[in-house]
C-alpha cells in the first residue's frame, strides 16, 4: 500500500505542477502580457487544463484511489496521507461523474456568455444577455444531474465552493441573519451621515503603495515568498506555497480601494503561504473552501483593518504618507469615515453592515433560478424588489442592477454565499482567538500582529484544504458556521460608530 | 493523409502550447519570481518537460510521421506542410536516438555541472571543475555515439544548433577568416588608442531605458506583441508569434551595455515575432538555428546599431537625454569611442574586430576534447596558450580564462561556434540587402528602417524554421555561410576608424 500511496502522491504532484503552470500563465495573463498574445495564451491555458483533466480522470489514479480506500483506516483518519486520499477521492468521483462533453459544451457557453454580459452591461440591457442567462441555468441543472440523488438542486453547485455544505444549512444561517442586518441598517440610516468626504481627494499612487507594502508586510506577508503587482481586478494566486502573489489597483480619487483590497488579498495569500510545506504539490495546498478563504482575507481587511486599534497605531503613519489630504482630519473622523454605513448599489463597494444583504438577494434569486420557481426573464424586477426590500433602495438601471457581477456569465451559480459566509467565519474565529489571545486589541493597537497569525496558522492555514469548511470551524470554535457572532460583531462596532 | 497531417498538426501544437508555457515558467523565473520559490519552479519546469519528451516521442507521432513521408512530395517540397512534416521527423528522430535513461543522467551532470562551476569561478580555480567538465566531455561523446555514423564526433553536437551543418564546414570558414582577423587587430594595435573614457560616466538608468525604447520601437519592435524587461542576463524568449519579449540589464557606470544590448535582443526579438502566422504554435514557429538567429541580433546591434549612420541620426538625441556627460563629446568621438578595438579577456565584452577569435579558441578546444587529443587537465594552458597566439594577451586566471563561460558547465558543446556564424551572416546579408535596397546607408541615416525589416521579414524570418541554415542562407544569398562580406565589413570600417 506504501507503494500505491507513494504512486498516488506522484500523480497527483504531476497535476499539482500543471495547475500551477496554467496558474503561472493567468497571472502573467492578468499582470504583464501583451495585448496582442490574448489567443495564443487561451490556446496554451486550454492545453494545460486538458492534459490535467486527462490525468485527474484517468483510470489509474481511479483504481490506486480504490485500492487506497482500506489504508485510510490504518494512517489515522486525521493524517495528512488519509486526508489526502479522501479529498483526491471525492475531486476525483466529482470530476468522472460530469462527461467530457458536457465540459466542453459549458466551457464554449460560459465564453460566449462572458462576452455577451460584457456587451449586456455596457448597454444597460439585460434583455441582450437574457438568452445567454438561460442557457447557463438550464447547463447548470444539467449539471446538477449528474451528482443526484440530492436533497436540493442548489447542493452540488453549493459543494464546488463548499465542499460538504448543503443549501438548507446555508439558508437556516441566513434566515437568522438577514432580519437583524435589515434592522441595523434601518436605524442607522435614521442617523446623521457620516463625512467621508476626504477619501475622495487626491491621493498619489506611490503613497498607497508604500502604505500598503508597509502594512502587510507587518501582518506577516512575507516578500520572499510573493510579490505584489498592479492589475485591472486584484486578486490572489499560488503556484504552490513558496509563491503566493497578490495584485491591487489603485485609484488615484479613493484612498480606500488600494489600501483595504490590499490588506484583503494579503489575507488569502497568508493563509496560501501558512499551508503545511507537507502538503505542498498536492490537492490539499489549497483552501479548506471559498468562505474560509474569504474568513481570512475578511478578517484582516475588516476585523482588523478596520477596527479603531487598528487606526490608532496606522493613522499617524497613514497622515505623514499624506499631511495635505489628512493633516486636518482627526483620527475619530478617519475611523468613522472608513466605516460609514450607507446602503448602496455596487456590492463590491459596500460596508461591512450591508455587504452581507447583497449576497442574499442573489443567493435567493439563484436558488429560485435553479429550482425554476424563478424565469429568468423575470430576474430583474425580482432583484429590484428585493433591493428595495433589503437596502431601501431601488436600482435605477440593469447595468447597476441585475447585471452587475460577472459571477452567472461563466455559470458560478453557488459562488455568491461564500462571501458572506466568509464574514460570517472571520467573526467566528476572531472571538475564539480573543478567548485564546490575552489583550487582542492591545495586540492590534501595538502593530503585533504575530500572535495572530501564529494562531490562524496553528488552527487554519496549516490544515490547506484536509478538511470541510464546517468540520474544520468546529473544530476551532466548537460549533458549525452561525451568524451569531458576526451579528454581535456588527452591533458592538455600529452601535459605538452611531451611538445607537 | 489530409486527415493524418491534421492529427500531427494538433499534436504538434499541443507540444507547442506545453514548450510555451515552460518558457513563460522560465521567464518569470528569471524576471518575476520571489527567491523562495525556486526548487518548486524547478519541479514545475521538469513536469512540463517530461510531458513534452513523452508526447513528443510518442509511437503516434512517430507513426503519423512515418505514414507522411510520401505525402510530402505531393505536397511540394518547399510548400509549409511538406517542411512541417521533414523537420517534425528530423526532430523526432534525433530525440527517439537517446535513451530516456542518458537523458535523465544528461541532465543531473549538467545541474551538478553548473552549481560547482559557479564555485570553481568565483574560486579562479579550475581544478574544481575539472572532474565535472571531465564527466561531461564524457557524456557528450556518449551522446555522439547515439547518432553514428558520423564524418567527425563533434557534428552531432553542431548539429543541435545548426542543422545539417558540419564541423568540417565551419572549420573551413574559420581557417580563412582567422589569419584576416589576427591581422587586422594586428595592425590597429600600432595605432593610437582610442578615448572612451567617457562611456564609464554616471548614466541615469531611466535615460537609457528610454532611449533603447525610443530606438527599438523605430527599428520595428511591435510593443502589443512583446514587452521588455529587466534581468540579470539580457535574452529573448517568445511564447508563440504574437508574445515574444526581451530583457536587458542596465548599468549606469557603462553606457554601451543596455544600449546595445537593447538593439541586440530586438534583433532576435524581430526574427521570432516575423514568422510567417501560419507556422505559429508548430515547431518551425523558430528561427533556422542558432547562427541564423545571431546573425539578425548583431544586425540590428553593430551593422546598423555601431554605425556611423545610425548614429548622425540618433546622436542628437542620445545627447538630448545625456546633455552633461555627452554635450562636449563630438559625434566623431562618440562613434570611434563605441567602436573602439581592443583585445580584452572577455568575451561577452569584445569588440566586433575580436570577438570571432574568442569563439574560433573556444571551437579549437572544444573539439579536441571531444576528438580526445586534447585532455581536460590541459584545457586551461591550451586557453591560455591560443589566447596569447590569437589576441597578443595573456589571461592573468582561471576565473578570466578557461572559466569564464557557462556553456561547457550544462554540457552546451557546439553552441559557440554559432556566435561567430551569426556574425559572418549578418555581414552576407547585408551585403545582399545593399543590392536590394536603394541607397541602404541612407535609410539609417534617416531611422527609415522599414525596408530593412521588410526585406528580412520577406526572406528570412517568414520561413521560421522551414529551412536549414546553410539551406537558407544560399538561397538568399546565393552562397551558403562564407567569411569574405565579413573579412570585407570589417576592413572597411575599421580601416576608415583606424586609418589603416
Amino acid at each position: 500500500m506504501k507503494e500505491k500511496l507513494a504512486l498516488l502522491k506522484e500523480k497527483l504532484s504531476e497535476i499539482a505542477d500543471l495547475r500551477a503552470a496554467s496558474a503561472v500563465l493567468g497571472w502573467d495573463q492578468l499582470v504583464n502580457m501583451p495585448e496582442g498574445a490574448a489567443q495564443d495564451r487561451g490556446e496554451q491555458i486550454a492545453t494545460l487544463e486538458n492534459i490535467m483533466h486527462t490525468k485527474a480522470t484517468s483510470d489509474e489514479i481511479g483504481k490506486l484511489l480504490d485500492d487506497l480506500q482500506g489504508y485510510m483506516g490504518e494512517l489515522g483518519p486525521d493524517s495528512d496521507d488519509a486526508r489526502l486520499i479522501k479529498v483526491a477521492k471525492r475531486d476525483y468521483d466529482k470530476q468522472t461523474k460530469v462527461p467530457s462533453e458536457f465540459v466542453v459544451r459549458f466551457a464554449r457557453a460560459t465564453t460566449v456568455g462572458q462576452s455577451v454580459w460584457e456587451k449586456a452591461k455596457v448597454a444597460s440591457d439585460f434583455s441582450i444577455f437574457k438568452p445567454n442567462l438561460e442557457q447557463l441555468v438550464e447547463l447548470r441543472r444539467e449539471y446538477a444531474e449528474f451528482f443526484k440523488p440530492w436533497d436540493h438542486v442548489y447542493d452540488p453547485l453549493l459543494d464546488d465552493f463548499e465542499p460538504g455544505m448543503k443549501t438548507a444549512e446555508v439558508q437556516a444561517i441566513f434566515e437568522k441573519l438577514r432580519p437583524e442586518q435589515v434592522a441595523l441598517i434601518k436605524t442607522i440610516a435614521e442617523k446623521e451621515k457620516v463625512d467621508r468626504s476626504f477619501l475622495f481627494l487626491e491621493y498619489p499612487e506611490k503613497g498607497q503603495w508604500d502604505f500598503g507594502e508597509e502594512v502587510i508586510t507587518q501582518f506577516g506577508y512575507d516578500w520572499k515568498h510573493g510579490r505584489q503587482d498592479k492589475s485591472a481586478h486584484p486578486f490572489t494566486t499560488s503556484f504552490g506555497i513558496h509563491d503566493v502573489r497578490i495584485t491591487t489597483r489603485v485609484k488615484e480619487n479613493y484612498l480606500p480601494t488600494a489600501m483595504f483590497g490590499t490588506f484583503h488579498e494579503c489575507g488569502h495569500a497568508l493563509y496560501e503561504m501558512g499551508v503545511s510545506p507537507g502538503l505542498n504539490r498536492s490537492p490539499l495546498a489549497d483552501g479548506a473552501s471559498m468562505a474560509v478563504h474569504e474568513s481570512q482575507s475578511r478578517m484582516w481587511e475588516n476585523i482588523i483593518g478596520r477596527s479603531k486599534e487598528f487606526w490608532t497605531r496606522y493613522y499617524p503613519r497613514l497622515q505623514e504618507y499624506y499631511p495635505t489630504q489628512l493633516g486636518n482630519v482627526s483620527l475619530d473622523a478617519f475611523y468613522r469615515g472608513v466605516n460609514a454605513v450607507e446602503p448602496s448599489l455596487i456590492r463590491v463597494e459596500a460596508d461591512e453592515a450591508t455587504y452581507n444583504l447583497h449576497i442574499m438577494l442573489r443567493l435567493e434569486l439563484e436558488i429560485a433560478l435553479m429550482e425554476g420557481s424563478l424565469a429568468v426573464k423575470d430576474a430583474p424586477q425580482a432583484w429590484n424588489e428585493k433591493f428595495e426590500e433589503y437596502l431601501g433602495i431601488v436600482p435605477p438601471n440593469d447595468a447597476d442592477g441585475v447585471l452587475q457581477d460577472v459571477h452567472w456569465s461563466f455559470g458560478g451559480f453557488g459562488y455568491f454565499p461564500t462571501y458572506a459566509l466568509g464574514n460570517l467565519v472571520s467573526a467566528q474565529l476572531w472571538e475564539k482567538m480573543s478567548e485564546d489571545i490575552d489583550d487582542i486589541d492591545g495586540k492590534v493597537a501595538a502593530a503585533d500582529f504575530t500572535p495572530i497569525l501564529a494562531w490562524l496558522r496553528e488552527h487554519i492555514h496549516v490544515h490547506g484544504a484536509k478538511f470541510e469548511p464546517q468540520e474544520l470551524v468546529e473544530k476551532v470554535t466548537g460549533s458549525k458556521i452561525t451568524p451569531e457572532p458576526f451579528i454581535r460583531y456588527l452591533k458592538k462596532k455600529f452601535g459605538a460608530i452611531y451611538n445607537l
